[in-house]
Parts: C-alpha cells; sequence; structure tokens
C-alpha cells in the first residue's frame, strides 16, 4: 500500500517558531526522507472559517503569508502538493455523507473539540460548522487517501474520530476509505514551544509569537524581553530552568555544536544549566545564545521568503497547480465512495436496466 | 424578481395519496398556474440518507418511483425541472459554509428537528446529519434563489431556519441569497390525510396508506377495510364524523357533482354526513362512495404509470436533464457566494496584484 500523508495548517496568520518546531520542520524532513509516495499539505481556509466566518478578509489575506513560510521552510512543490481546501468541492461532499456515520453526542464527547471550544469562550453559541470539524478534518484525511497524519499528542481523538467513521463507512457500504494513523513527534518536548510571555502556547492574539518571517530586529526585541524566571533577579540568584521559557526554547534548538559557536564558556546545554541553576548566570547571556541560534536558523528561511515575495503570481500558481493535483485525487475517491453508497445513479447502466425489468414483470 | 419555487419529496418510498392531497395535487395546480418562472422539484435522496444512512438501496430503488409518480400526476418537465439533489455536488458546499452561521443551540431549539427526532425514535444516537438537515434544506432552498416554498404548517420553523440564515449570510457577507417565503395550504383540510387506520399519518412502515400506483383492487381491499367509528356497530346506530377516517377522505376529495354520478341519494357531503350522524346510514355505503372517488381520481394517474413504466430509460433521461438544469442554477448561486466569501482566489486578480505591491512596498 501507499504510505500517503495529509497535513495542514489553517491560514489564520503568518506561521511562528512553534509552528516551526511542532511540526513544519519534521514536514520537510518527512518530504526528503523518499519514504513517502505522496504528500498533500492542505491550507485549510474553509476549516478557518468555521470560526472565523464573519472575517474572511483574514483568512483571504493569510492564505499567501503561509504559502510563502512553507516554501521558505524548504517545502517542495516538485515533491508536495500544496493545495487549498476550499477549491476542493469533493471535501464537503464527503462531509455530508460522513455526517451520517456519526451522532451528535460523540461529537459533544470529543476532548479536542471540547477544549477548543472551551478555548474559544463559544459557550452556548457554537457554530455548527465548527462543532462538526472533525467530520469535515476526517473527510480532508481520507480524500486522499492517507495513510499517515502527523499531529501533536492533544490532536489523537481526531484521528481516533476518523478512523471511527473510516470503518462504519466501510463496515456500511464496503472497503473504500482507509484508516489513517497518527504519526506523533518522537521528542516530546519538540513539539509545542510556549510563547515568549512563558503562556503555554504561541498565539497572534497574545502577542507572544517570533514569526518565521520577523526580521532578525523584532526577533532580536522579542527574545531579549522574553519570559524567564521572575525570582531571579541578581545574577546571583539561583535560578529556575522548568517553566523558563528561554531554557525550554533552548531545549528545542540548541545543538552541543552551538555552544562551540556562540557560548564557548559552556559545553552543553546541560552545563549552562548547572550554572543557570547555581547562581552567577545572567538571563541576558541566555537570551544571546538563543537570538543566535533563532537567527542562525531563521537567515535561509527570511532570505529564501524575500526572494519568493518578488514574484506573488508564481506562488499563486504553484498553489493552483497543487490544487488541481490535489481535488484529482479528491475526486477519484468521491467517486468511489458514491459507487460504494450506490448513489451514482446515472452512471449505473445495470440499475436502469434491472428497474425496467422489474416493471415489465408487473412488480 | 423572479418568482421561484423550491418543492420535493424524499424517495424513501412510492407516494401515496397522502402526498397527492398535501402537495402533489397542489404542485401541479402552481406548474399550470404560470405564475412561475421557475419551477425545481427536488428527489431528496441525499437528505433521505441522513437517516436512512445504512440502507441506500432502498433511498436508489425509490428514485425511480418518484419520478413515475411525479409524471403520473401531471409535472411536466417542461415546465418544472425535476433533480436528484445528491447529483448537485454545490448544495454540500454552500451546506457547509452555511453551518457557520448557525449555532449548535439554534439547532436544538428547532421545533421540526425535535418532533421528527422523537418520531424516528434517534434519543441519544442523532446522526448528526440528521441534527443539521435544517441547513441543508437552507441550500437546497437558497442555491434556486427559491422564493417559494409551499409546505405543511409543520414545517414552518424550517423555513424560518431558512431565513434566519440567508439574513446572517446577507448581513456577513453582502446581498447574495433571497430570504423564502413559505406558501401554506388555503385549506388546511387537505393539508394532511390520516392513514387508512384513522392515525393521523400516512406511513409506509404502519401499512395504512393508499399509494397512488396501487390496482383499483388494492384500492378497494384497502377503502372497504378503513376506519371509521368503532361505536357504530349497527346501521342503526349514531356516527360520529370526527376521527372518522372515511369522512376525513370524503372532505378532501368528495364534490357535490360526485353524488349525483356515485351517490344520488344525497345531494351533497352534508346531507350524507347528517344521515350518518342520525343512524341509519352503514359504512359500506360510505366506503364504496369513497372508492368510486378515490378511483376516478387515481384512474388516470394509473393508467399514465403504466405508460410511463414501459420506458424506464426516458424516465431517467428527464431525470438527467432536469438535474443538468438545476446544477447550472446551483453552480450560478454557489459561483455568487464564493465571491462573496471573497475565496474564490484564484479567479480575482485584483487580490494577486494588491498582495504583490504589499509585499513590494515591504508591508
Amino acid at each position: 500500500m501507499s504510505k500517503i500523508i495529509l497535513t495542514g495548517d489553517r491560514p489564520t496568520g503568518r506561521l511562528h517558531l512553534g509552528h516551526y518546531v511542532g511540526s513544519l520542520k519534521r514536514r520537510v524532513e518527512l518530504q526528503n526522507s523518499g519514504e513517502y509516495d505522496k504528500i498533500f499539505i492542505m491550507i485549510a481556509d474553509a476549516q478557518a472559517l468555521t470560526d472565523n466566518f464573519d472575517n474572511p478578509g483574514k483568512i483571504r489575506d493569510n492564505i499567501i503569508e503561509v504559502a510563502l513560510d512553507y516554501l521558505s521552510c524548504g517545502l517542495d512543490p516538485s515533491k508536495v502538493n500544496i493545495f487549498i481546501q476550499s477549491a476542493l468541492t469533493e471535501l464537503t461532499e464527503l462531509t455530508f455523507y460522513y455526517m451520517n456515520l456519526v451522532t451528535v453526542s460523540r461529537l459533544e464527547r470529543n476532548p479536542t473539540v471540547k477544549s477548543e471550544i472551551q478555548m474559544r469562550k463559544f459557550e452556548a453559541s457554537i457554530p455548527a460548522g465548527f462543532f462538526t470539524y472533525p467530520v469535515s478534518q476526517t473527510s480532508d484525511i481520507t480524500a486522499f487517501k492517507a495513510t499517515t497524519v502527523p499531529v501533536g499528542e492533544d490532536q489523537l481523538p481526531m484521528i481516533e474520530q476518523a478512523r471511527e467513521i473510516v470503518r462504519k463507512f466501510n463496515a456500511t457500504y464496503g472497503e473504500v476509505l482507509v484508516e489513517p494513523q497518527a504519526l506523533i513527534p518522537e521528542n516530546s518536548i519538540c513539539s509545542r514551544l510556549p510563547g515568549t510571555d512563558g503562556k503555554a502556547k504561541m498565539s497572534k492574539s497574545l502577542g507572544n509569537c517570533i514569526y518565521l518571517s520577523d526580521s532578525a530586529e523584532e526577533v532580536k526585541k522579542k527574545v531579549m524581553s522574553m519570559y524567564t524566571d521572575p525570582d531571579h533577579i541578581q545574577i546571583s540568584d539561583p535560578g529556575k530552568i522548568e517553566g523558563n521559557a528561554v531554557f525550554t526554547y533552548l531545549d528545542a534548538f540548541a545543538k552541543d555544536s552551538d555552544f562551540a559557536e556562540f557560548c564557548p564558556d559552556y559545553k552543553n546545554l546541560d552545563e549552562m544549566k548547572d550554572h543557570y541553576k547555581r547562581g552567577g548566570l545572567g538571563d541576558v547571556k541566555c537570551k544571546k545564545l538563543l537570538l543566535n541560534i533563532i537567527n542562525r536558523e531563521l537567515d535561509p528561511i527570511r532570505a529564501k521568503r524575500k526572494e519568493l515575495e518578488k514574484d506573488i503570481p508564481a506562488i499563486y500558481d504553484i498553489l493552483r497547480k497543487g490544487t488541481e493535483e490535489a481535488k484529482k485525487e479528491a475526486a477519484k475517491t468521491l467517486a468511489e465512495v458514491r459507487a460504494a453508497m450506490k448513489i451514482n445513479y446515472f452512471e449505473d447502466k445495470e440499475l436502469i436496466r434491472s428497474q425496467q425489468e422489474k416493471f415489465n414483470s408487473g412488480k
């Protein structure tokens, strides 16, 4: 069986270091591993509209930003299909039929949906489109017969939901769909980066993100004002590593070789942490190291982005081609789905013949 | 503004006298009135699947039955568009976006959905597709910019739901959709026929229907065993009219002229009712009158059906053409919807131009 990946992002803003560490960097590795037959990367504008329906301009403006971030990070349109979700009407049709295979109470029990509803403060006024988005995600995954969906642990209930719908479909209509597997990051430290303010998650609305497209100056300002240990007032005070955003970022990015290059006082991160915990190591020194490491990571991405920004029509061409390719795959699956459900009346000559026979024989 | 009708039926069985009295007869009158610019008649297979997902064969088999019933009753494909819902992927795309404009709690409050959930004994396991079918109905109506939806009183909450979604869409994205009006039958007696067993509704599962395609023999058997007044045991006993199915049917069908033709003992239905109430009039005489009247109504329908059944491929051709025509209209509306939502990225040259300018100017 082919190994196929489906992954993507909601175009609600430019991508940030959290995306990079949590998924983007790995996605490029998966692309270059040669292990996958096809990789589909979806710009999930239709899903983003489920809780941004009153602000389609935001989604529209950010599609190009996300595409630029993708290409700048090394996603290669000759190896992956980048496509726009809303251009594939096939996905809405699959969603429509899958909705019959899942109950309202099952959706209510979905822990990911529960926590996202809480996060968005929807309370009683949850848009039906948001409530049912796990069904839509199932369409996204199954339309490409994806075997593999790279996700964080918090998204596991979504994959389980998709697997349930696949099993129900196949049991009801025959084996058409493929049960996807979640691909969880091996290194859990790297799976989620906190905001620069130490809050659990980078979020545009909290203003605590370092964007991939931030200039070196912007990154400097953000890193130098990062949250560390509020009790670490004098340099000589012992410092805490846990919950200290600078060290969490260093955990995600720093390699031993970085110390030789940028901070030769320490052999590796453990030595630096020990000194910080003992007292006598100032935040600024740690932040400068982090800044150097981040900029080394972002410099080539920024440079590539500058180049790409010069020809926006070319980016849309890449999206158009990726979308056409993705549409072909989704249409193929939809045709199989319709045939399995036996709702392909006009294509089915046998149906007409047998019905004529039935009427001729007087029922 | 054009006057446009959208109406239809779920293909879960052959159509019966309840459909005929409640909607079909009137639909033919509306068709022949010349008052409407376009009439779309939808065979709602996709909606029927929301609570018959595990039995697509039933839906599939009944599409041709419903189409034959339509044409036999006088619906004329040169005047109306008969189409198959599931062939219009546009409808699922509209549903997808409208789902963002209605909350879960609003759907929970819909009285029609509430009572249908009760009727179907879904309890906790309501399929999400069934729960959200008012949104799908809104797509069906608005895809054709229907101004007029002929419905029974019990369906008014559905139309109100559609009107709410239309207002929300137009307020959010601009004036694209048309607010539909319900068209309620003038004569409420005619809007709902009880089953032959006196139960409130004709229902296939209760076996209490007289089908339009029943033979004269079948109709005779059903009418002669109809529910009347259980206390009317001797012919001399006084009888009750209320809840007496035979008289409810006579209310729906009998004209004064029928008495001269079939039952000259009475001038009209009132005289017959008076005699029945006084006592001295047997059920059989009333049933024979009803049988004559029903068969006079059904004879030409049956004859036409026999003719039509000889060429099933021709019926599918009618459906195919109606579906193609309907698809064109729905596609036109969908294009307007997508443009209003500004998710028509690839068609929008101005978008690419202005984004290029923004990047050139360094944001």
